[in-house]
């Protein structure tokens, strides 16, 4: 097997009887049953990916940001030029971007991976340099990738899922260093690349069988022609692909048709977090789609998932809906860069928390409801 | 003056200059313009609240539970026994519930203020011991509190928010203390009383004209009959103040016909905020009932205050509302104590920390978006 095979072998269902002990704990704490709402769901799930009540605490954090380029820019779907997509790695790296903001306030470590960045990036610590090609091709004009170059991305993301697990994040810059020494035990995904809604759409368009008209936002915020280009684009690309109206391709097809390199790499970083058990925090769209993906190549994959926030982006509402997820912050963020996973991880860390350290109603000698009152 | 007429007086509105500081800044931070959507508008109310740009950093935060019970009780809204009020004050004092874990995972300081438990508590550290009475009167049978009580309790709830902000907190528990030894920076609300939810309701009926039955819930979660009870005791007792459809009495004789003893001191704690200039973020349907007090007090006083949580409490969405606040987190919880205000408090951080920490497209050498293309 190779290691995309691999990985999907080993990633298993979650743990019904870790679920059941969980919500029979979340019963006898010291608090109204249900009362804390989706956290409660939150924490049976973590029991669930671990195997074990409680579960570990979702800490040292860690986000990943997969940086890419993209063919289609060409087609003039944003208004930004594609060199800010190196510009803002230089900006994460420098510790300047809202991403370092976030991270350094909730103690999570960055790491860039420039999975397919359309320029030569120079070492720098924090970076991971992975290239495996200098953005894609334009996916209205052929395939947006070769077979090789997804796997490639699927295992780099795998890899890079694994890295930041087994040795901590290697050289992270902007947040806190992970507290204890150890390797990430809570994944979150992030993104930088000009023109990566456009190919978000497409993928949620291909793998949810909604028109493009439906699925495709105003990224980080076009006028109505380019929006209206936009849908064209995307629409023209579904077609030449054969991905407009149903279709029975395989997930890694779908891709290397109509996906980014970040997008894969996202799909691989999954697979890795749900083999190695650990939660992955989805950020917006382009998690979105590329979660679409790594559920249709493994759909156990999804037990390690949270949804981070929901992005203003019309697509990703599309997304979470077709995967059953429910996003924790609701904001109107339209970032990217991992923004919305790193504010939802003090909302996934609390609710690991509660079946750790809350004591229950027997051992803190609090009287229970009375069932025959009033 | 008295305490609170001083208070009030020394309340002012935002300042307009800070805010217009912090949208032009915002607009130059390396993002797309609006892309961090309700947070944006956060880190603009604080800054207008602190009247600078970029206003300080809303930490070290501390959470003040008031904890109080409620003659009401008595009438059978609720299956809880009134005991377990000062149950959970040991529970709170020996960091076992779920404030002191979101507390510990966010990193705020948790006190607890006996405004008016119907038990003798003995003295701890965590503890401020400023019981007013020993729970309120039956609203049913006549007013709640007295207007002396009143003006103990919302003059007690301004003092605590000084002595938080001025002191750090003394002998908090649960958290990590104060980071940097000086006082709490940002106030939290808490509340902690069995029945509480009755006479929030009734409060924001009295406050919002709205009908029992649009803001009666279910509390920590009672049956059908139980809450059929608890609209009609809700209505029973607007209707004997006269507050049941329109009425011209002031605030604080609105609190003492109908409410709490700790929704006067929440409103006290809210005036304390505004009049120190730092933020308070609301918990959920305590709070807002008791910032509806506030707010017809003195209405400068909302720009202190951040909607931590939407509470799955029918009254709290009327509240927040008639209040034009925009709850931060959105997860269905209906625990009370602060937790919702705790899981929101990462969230107005991150937002402030956005307008110290991020650079400017100048500064980063960012292109900004061509506003000839495409």
């Amino acid at each position: 097997m190779n290691l995309i095979e691999e990985t999907v072998a080993s990633i298993a269902p979650l743990d019904e009887t870790a679920m059941r002990d969980a919500r029979d704990l979340q019963a006898r704490l010291t608090k109204p049953p249900g009362s804390l709402g989706v956290l409660e769901e939150v924490s049976v799930r973590l029991a669930g990916l671990a195997g074990q009540c409680p579960p570990p605490l979702p800490e040292p954090a860690a986000v990943a940001v997969f940086a890419a380029d993209h063919g289609v820019h060409a087609q003039g779907v944003t208004p930004w030029p594609q060199e800010v997509t190196a510009q803002m790695v230089a900006n994460f790296l420098a510790g300047g971007a809202v991403i370092n903001a976030f991270a350094a306030q909730v103690g999570a470590d960055v790491t860039v991976v420039d999975i397919g960045v359309a320029a030569e990036l120079e070492e720098a610590p924090g970076l991971l340099r992975r290239k495996v090609a200098p953005g894609t091709a334009d996916m209205t004009a052929g395939p947006a990738m070769t077979a090789e170059q997804v796997r490639r991305a699927v295992e780099t993301g795998i890899e890079v899922a694994r890295d930041l697990h087994g040795q901590g994040a290697p050289g992270g810059v902007g947040g806190r260093p992970p507290s204890n020494g150890q390797g990430a035990r809570c994944l979150l995904t992030g993104d930088m690349g000009i023109a990566n809604t456009t190919a978000s759409a497409a993928l949620i368009a291909a793998f949810t069988g909604l028109p493009p008209e439906r699925v495709t936002g105003r990224g980080t915020g076009i006028d109505d022609a380019t929006h209206a280009r936009k849908v064209e684009v995307v629409r023209a690309a579904l077609d030449r692909h054969g991905l407009l109206e149903g279709h029975d391709r395989a997930p890694m097809e779908v891709l290397a048709a109509v996906g980014g390199l970040e997008h894969a790499a996202i799909a691989g970083f999954v697979l890795g977090a749900a083999a190695l058990r650990v939660p992955v925090v989805l950020d917006g769209v382009i998690a979105g789609a590329a979660a679409l993906a790594a559920a249709a190549l493994c759909p156990d994959a999804l037990g390690a998932c949270v949804a981070g926030h929901r992005s203003a982006e019309p697509g990703h509402g599309a997304a979470v809906e077709s995967l059953r997820l429910r996003p924790l912050v609701d904001l109107e963020l339209r970032l990217g860069e991992g923004t919305g996973a790193l504010l939802a991880l003090p909302l996934v860390q609390s609710a690991a928390r509660v079946l750790h350290e809350v004591a229950t109603f027997d051992s803190a000698g609090v009287s229970e409801k009375d069932a025959g009152r009033p």
